[in-house]
């Protein structure tokens, strides 16, 4: 896929210069082999690399980056590499917006939560200290290409928490492939490659569904939020240690529970999702050692609050929303208090 | 204005609370009694302010504004109101335009040269040390207001700074206006409500037909920045010191000779646009406490630097453009070193 890449760079470039911007950790692994052969190719291309992890995902690390692109002369003409994760693509796309009031972004991700959700759909953000992705834009890739080998490298850990979009995609999007990930799920923890790109392949074709319907969220794209309104709300309370992946996952079993008690998501579809979550290796309850309280008041600042009031979106059923445009419901803190508590 | 601004936002609300972000010179004229008649109309609104001038136009305060409405609990059912002169468009719009990925802005410009220009366009930006309006994005307002009896509190000097926006409007865009200015100079100086509103008009009209055919300037919208590629670069040497005006108008100045001698400007065209900018009492020489190396250095970082090379946007005679679609042209860096100098 890199290869890929680097022949449709070759051949229509978005840009007269390359700028990967990629983290510590990504870099010894990839960047300079790829900044190498964009350069034997004849495109311009210099490399920025900054500190890895959610927690550097703010506006410090944004522009440091602008500092040292202007130090690197990068203007108009450029265009961004994001080479990483859910964060690099977060940081680097927001980079790319904002940079000169917007150049081409090219997704590159590399961990399998950037691959089957992070990367497609032109979401891009920073934390602040009180609240996940609260400042960003939407800001479409030039194009996103995910080389599914790379995942051969992520450690275990990493790995495991792509899962919690990947179970996201079916438990919102499609029964079908909520069952097929319940059959599948052994081999793809042994990073099964075809197995890999069938349920990579099914993520982006869910997400890619609802994005073009709903690009910039005034409705249905609000549902690929399950689980994420206690997930934001638990990355923010951790100061952005806990990762994305085991805060949604813990999300989607607090959520299921209002989802359960307030639309009538069966009981036995909250099971199997709570299952099928476990089989993956990823949490399912909420640890005490966050105050439920600061959770509860973490979720005020949720993009989807309006007049004051959280709205939550739920499923109906497994791998189906609610009717109607507005996918989210209002849910009042005592009712999240109490499934917190359910949960735990 | 302010009432038809209140009226239309009381029957058609952008959404259901406003954040009015002014600085600290407009706060104690407008801003109370503009949060007091909208609040009196039912709706929502909070007061942010923040000290005044272009060198708090950056990603400092930007961030600061953030960490206020993020206390202030203001969500994505807000909107902002940009109240006051060209700084607070465009820092209060690009605080609009990333703010939980993008809130509605209605631009409320207060000084002339936000109400004949900085207001209309979308452009929003912050400046970094090394460049103005380096980091932004294109952010359309919801509304414009302008209230030009706002304008007979300005000081003589902002009000002045403000031709020089209205004189490029007519020497890049309309020579007919250009002449309406050259005989309508002295009552526009003595702040004639009915002249001043003419030639605001005459400037949005002009400037709209430009930004409707290139809206996110991929060629046409260019030429709106005529003297901006030197006035910029004033700008930013002087750490911002220098007003946008004046330093556009000496922009205009040096990039006149530019004009001259590269794409067949006439002489006498070049002298009258050098006298309308002396009459409205704006500079005219570029003053040698700058070092014309340092300026030379600072278009370097002008975003219509193309493959390392700084392109400017010049007029082919007083109110018409270069043809074709690409109105800038590659001047290297001698060239404007010798225009600096002829006109010190």
């Amino acid at each position: 896929v890199l290869d890929a890449l680097v022949a449709d760079l070759a051949a229509d470039p978005p840009a007269r210069r390359l700028v990967v911007l990629t983290d510590d950790v990504v870099a010894p692994l990839y960047a300079d082999r790829f900044v190498r052969r964009v350069r034997r190719r004849g495109l311009s291309a210099c490399l920025i690399v900054f500190p890895h992890g959610e927690s550097h995902k703010n506006r410090r690390t944004k522009g440091w980056l602008e500092d040292r692109m202007l130090e690197l002369n990068v203007g108009r003409d450029a265009a961004v590499v994001a080479l990483g994760g859910g964060v690099t693509g977060d940081l680097a796309g927001f980079v790319a917006a904002t940079w000169h009031r917007g150049i081409p972004v090219v997704q590159v991700p590399t961990s399998l939560l950037a691959m089957a959700d992070a990367a497609l759909g032109g979401k891009t953000a920073v934390d602040l200290p009180g609240g996940k992705n609260l400042v960003g834009a939407f800001h479409q890739p030039w194009g996103l290409y995910a080389d599914t080998r790379v995942l051969e490298t992520l450690d275990e850990r990493t790995y495991r928490d792509g899962f919690a979009e990947v179970v996201k995609a079916g438990a919102i999007g499609d029964l079908r492939f909520f069952r097929w990930l319940e059959s599948h799920a052994e081999a793809l923890l042994e990073r099964d490659p075809v197995r890999l790109e069938q349920a990579i392949g099914a993520c982006l074709r869910i997400k890619g569904g609802v994005v073009v319907r709903d690009e910039t969220e005034h409705g249905l794209r609000a549902l690929l939020n399950f689980g994420h309104t206690i997930g934001h709300a638990l990355e923010a309370v951790s100061r952005y240690r806990t990762t994305h992946g085991r805060a949604v996952s813990i999300g989607m079993i607090v959520e299921s529970v209002l989802a359960v008690r307030r639309v009538g998501f069966p009981e036995p579809h909250a099971e199997r999702l709570r299952a099928l979550i476990e089989t993956f290796g990823l949490p399912v309850r909420y640890r005490g050692r966050m105050a439920p309280e600061a959770i509860v008041r973490a979720t005020r600042r949720d993009k989807k609050v309006r007049d004051g009031r959280v709205r939550y979106a739920l499923p109906r059923r497994l791998g189906s929303a609610l009717p109607g445009s507005d996918v989210t419901i209002e849910i009042d803190d005592a009712e999240v208090r109490s499934a917190l508590a359910a949960v735990n």
